[in-house]
């Protein structure tokens, strides 16, 4: 398996993902790495206890920054580590890529590449979230601002062959997210999904609409929307987590004496299993390879755990099982217009 | 001041919802309460100490069901307690009304009343959600499914307004909801809101797109939205905060031996201090008199929070500071399309 991944993309780029790229190629001896990014920057933070047979740097001189428009930012900086990371796949030389980089510029590389899997209409982001039994996928959190009802409807084809394969759940139960329970509920987009659903051969894992509180239930294992409401629902379940994880940790703390320092370590190890970091990034689903975007402050566990995703991702062949899903649920679908 | 109560709306209705009215005008000498709902199961709940004198039935023998479809709801059942507060506030019988009953029959009684203050394109429901340093009010969550620019940007103005009397904030911010702090970040409802703003006399209060994380960080006192974005993210508020507490609790008590009671007495006080039933409800802003919706699952303390949020909405006379906001602020508005 060999991955690239961008070395230079991330708020703490390059230290951190460096060291995340060189536990995972520790971990699985069957991975190899290329960063790609600066190689004078590069070079000198592989230690000597890295396995340079099998950590590679490609190098390019630019990076697209953080806050950056993606569009402006790869058109004035044609050797940037994303197109770079892109290009890498595109040639075959790579089976997946992995970023903490600028999302906006990754998304824009996977739809300006236009190698979309078979049948896929437009490539979503699915995060990983956790629920009271284990976890659920939720898509599009972040490439399609705009779908439509089929798109939508495609999402929950391709994250509940993630979750069966990946999250190792058997029948993936599929929800839409919505502002009631009831069907006639939301606005046009959310009815019609609701109805390709119903009209398809998935209406048996479609429990119908799912609503803002169930989200971490576990009732739904693939949870459909689109990349507006996704990408506000994910920043606001880290929001909330943060908030409460806060003020619990102020009243408990404060309220304990002796114990105080036992209550600490438990919240503590609480903050650990729940942090992004755990979960490895979003892959984007429905691009040729495989292609995972890590949030912005990834540290090197989060990376590590990101290429190992990518690895996994590659070694089950998901996007063949994909593709075979889509052709297996298609007919439901009307022509493109 | 007179408000009128749906008793007969809510999941736990009409006990705790005329449990909290007698606390409410206890509380209160100079509220009264008309409580909206069937005589043969009112009266008996007035006990002895219920201060009768502020305290009067209206009869009335229909509910609108809690899932039921608002408008087939409302046409099958005329004598229904949601329509009836709806009269009463137009008849000028009460100064404001209060449900924990079918939230869309809640807006679509407003809609159709038609009776917006001047300037008003749209009513919005405004909730409020706790942050680190106070409160921040959010809004629409719920009411304008498919809204346009102009009617987010009315959100603003009344929202600032009530964070300022309701909240005691002297200049309050207002944030837009984005999936991104650019401006050029998401769709075209968002683009545009944003240009408005900034044309705007608000434009020193407006600080841009806010993501969901922020919305505890307490930067934005209010925060503008559609009403498929608002739900859901309430919900997923609701959601996270049950999720993390639970957890919380699990790993925390798990991990206590002695101080067991202590901790668990601090994290109930917490769950208390941010139960939804401490703020009341969410006031349907926009319309002339009062209008609270709460929670389906509203208790006593709800409902006596409600009444007490109306109450203090009328006397500080908040839709007439509305109006004058709207009027000093309308300019920036393209005629109604």
């Amino acid at each position: 398996m060999r991955l690239a991944l961008d070395a230079m993309g991330g708020d703490h780029a390059p230290g951190p993902i460096v060291a995340g790229a060189v536990q995972a190629v520790q971990a699985d001896a069957e991975l190899r790495v290329v960063l790609v990014g600066d190689q004078a920057q590069l070079g000198p933070l592989l230690g000597p206890d890295a396995p340079r047979d099998r950590l590679e740097i490609f190098h390019c001189t630019q990076v697209v920054g953080m806050e950056e428009s993606p569009v402006v930012g790869m058109r004035r900086k044609p050797d940037n580590t994303i197109s770079r990371c892109w290009q890498l796949l595109a040639q075959r030389k790579v089976d997946g890529i992995v970023s903490a980089g600028n999302t906006g510029a990754m998304v824009a590389g996977g739809l300006m590449s236009k190698r979309f899997l078979a049948k896929v209409r437009r490539p979503g982001i699915a995060a990983i979230i956790p629920t009271f039994q284990s976890f659920c996928v939720m898509l599009d959190v972040g490439a399609n601002v705009n779908p439509e009802p089929e798109h939508l409807f495609q999402y929950g084809v391709m994250g509940s062959i993630f979750a069966r394969y990946l999250l190792q759940k058997e029948k993936p139960t599929i929800g839409l997210m919505n502002i009631g329970s009831e069907e006639a509920k939301g606005h046009s987009l959310a009815k019609e999904t609701h109805a390709l659903f119903n009209a398809s051969p998935l209406r048996k894992q479609f429990i119908g609409n799912v609503e803002g509180r169930d989200l971490h239930s576990g009732d739904a294992d693939v949870v459909v929307t689109d990349a507006f409401v996704g990408n506000v629902v994910l920043k606001t379940c880290e929001g909330v987590f943060d908030f409460v994880m806060k003020v619990a940790a102020k009243v408990v703390l404060g309220a304990l004496d002796t114990e105080r320092g036992k209550a600490e370590q438990a919240l503590q190890g609480l903050a650990a299993r729940y942090h992004y970091s755990e979960f490895g990034g979003a892959p984007l689903l429905g691009i040729e390879g495989v292609c995972i975007i890590c949030h912005g402050s990834s540290d090197d566990r989060a990376i590590k755990n990101a290429l190992a995703v990518a690895a996994r991702y590659a070694a089950v062949h998901l996007n063949d099982l994909i593709v075979q899903e889509l052709e297996a649920t298609q007919p439901a679908l009307a022509p493109e217009g």
